[in-house]
């Protein structure tokens, strides 16, 4: 098993920043950057095109698929490419297909990826705080629509007890989650993820885990949507959840997924709970925090001074952190690569 | 202005390959891997984060956005940036949100990433061959849906008057004409296009056109639709097609997008159609060719023998072109750098 000080030279961004901001977007490893690069150069010189280039790209996606079933615990069968967590929003949203009749329960603590399509769907949009979802709920619901961490609060709900207890569908935003802690996808109706974010991959990646493709239907198609199809559109749909993969990725974002699904150790999870743990408890001696013990990977607190001023000057000292604009809020991403010096550097600079 | 020879060596597959199969993948000018690759450097060693990193991906943004509507000939604020033809068809279908009691006129040689949401929309798709579509609009109509150059064919329409004489919204699929011949894109509605292909671009980027940004409602936000939201997904969309985006552009992706968008030469359109004559004439002395005189950059043939053998053979010697499956036939596409010669090899392989 690797040590830290082995994982956390695999980031070079962390040779220089205390890089505190996988909420965004994660830290790059070196070997998902070599993938790239790789590819890049064999695209540049063999071109994108020929029988063996697309059977190598489409090899590609089953190996990413397939790692990512694993961490999420369910069947590769049903898991979606995507480019994003909003991109997997949409997918549900528009298959569901609901109209003004119908309700939609979510926090008052969501990102614009969930509520922007929850919105776009014609629903009507309950929104309540993260511990009264179930009591929202009406004979008009059909879906209840979370975070599982929130991005906001860095605060975490239990989807699969939500799930179970109001036994309606579910759709979770897991990008604060995927990386972060277990998850056990197939535990909800469909779970909506990014992967350049704490799973440390390139930009424009994610997967959509729907538990029974089949009970879904295919709104927004791509090429990967069938098997195979008539003139005017009609078609076969592909087994499983590759019916709604949101279309072509290129073999050097596929090689640098691959490459960054690969880089955590088994003590991730562990790791990201003690380091947020001493950053929420070492930011607690100084501020007010708004998120509660034993979360996930994020801390946000209140500060006493302007946040678009605190940000920048810790990013002038080498710190990234974020503000949650509007809200007077700063948060701190703590990964399984954070170190003790990279929460010293930011008390250091919130001093 | 650069003589063609200059021009062909910004292309390192061309020094291998007979490349003739930029209608599904452009061949990639070593600029734009050059540009991708130094921006994954800065990404490894500097993170994804930070306002100067956002900053600078905004202002990239911006850069193609004003680089694309400078080639389509409308303004910025008509351009969407999008990851695919396809993507831009999915987006313009949910917005108009028909359904079947309503008609919607393609023609039966379109590509699945038009007529599959087109099916996906609900309405009732009419498919007619490709000079007859005037002659297909009912009252009912309430979209016309065509390629401006067929995947299948490589035959082109004329958008612009089917616009004029039907007085019907218009939906045309860009990817078999952007950077191929001239585009009016705001001469129709919506315009989808993926720039990977004749544009040269990196994988997974596209745009699409759209005349009258406030008349098509968004159905599938990102968080570029909105310039403010409130907790419930409500929001103020943003000035022009931005609000249509599909979302987040990593900065190697937008770099490798600009550099791509200023390779051409000036005179990229008059050799693509010299090129493509001279395939068509070669070819049609030996074979059915189902491509018209003074078309776009693709040439369709039907082959004496099993196609798939040929595709495979030819590349064995150097010559990527495509079958187009089930249908007995091979494409070849013509681009401003193919020579004399890729063509020259083409007709070698052949004989």
């Amino acid at each position: 098993m690797p040590s830290f000080e082995e994982v956390r030279a695999a980031f070079p961004v962390l040779e220089q920043y205390a890089y505190l901001n996988a909420g965004t977007n994660g830290p790059l490893p070196r070997v998902v950057a070599e993938a790239m690069i790789a590819e890049q150069l064999v695209d540049v010189a063999q071109g994108r095109g020929g029988e063996p280039y697309f059977s190598r790209a489409l090899g590609m996606r089953d190996e990413v698929r397939a790692k990512l079933a694993a961490l999420f615990a369910v069947e590769p069968t049903q898991v979606s490419l995507t480019r994003s967590t909003t991109d997997g929003c949409n997918i549900v949203l528009a298959g569901l297909d609901l109209g003004p009749d119908d309700e939609v329960v979510t926090t008052d603590v969501e990102h614009f990826g969930l509520i922007g399509p929850l919105h776009a769907s014609g629903a009507r949009v309950v929104t309540v705080p993260e511990d009264a979802i179930l009591d929202a709920v009406t004979e008009r619901t059909r879906l209840i629509a979370i975070s599982h961490v929130s991005w906001v609060t860095g605060n975490s709900l239990d989807p699969a007890r939500i799930k179970a207890d109001s036994r309606l569908p579910v759709l979770v935003d897991g990008a604060q989650s995927a990386g972060v802690i277990p998850v056990e996808a197939g535990a909800v109706d469909y779970y909506a993820v990014s992967c350049q974010k704490w799973l440390c991959g390139p930009d424009v990646t994610g997967a959509l885990v729907v538990a029974r493709p089949d009970d879904l239907p295919v709104a927004l198609p791509s090429y990967f949507a069938q098997s195979e199809h008539q003139p005017d559109g009609s078609y076969v749909p592909r087994e499983g959840a590759e019916r709604f993969d949101s279309g072509w990725i290129g073999t050097p974002s596929l090689a640098g997924l691959s490459a960054a699904l690969d880089v955590a150790p088994e003590w991730r999870f562990e790791r990201v709970a003690e380091m947020a743990a001493k950053c929420r408890a070492a930011l607690g001696e100084q501020f007010e925090v708004l998120t509660k013990p034993d979360q996930a990977g994020l801390v946000t607190f209140r500060p006493t001074s302007d946040p678009t001023e605190l940000v920048e000057k810790l990013r002038g000292e080498g710190v990234i952190v974020r503000e949650l604009p509007g809200r007077n809020l700063i948060r701190v991403s703590c990964g399984y690569w954070t170190s003790d010096e990279d929460l010293e550097r930011l008390l250091g600079g919130l001093a």
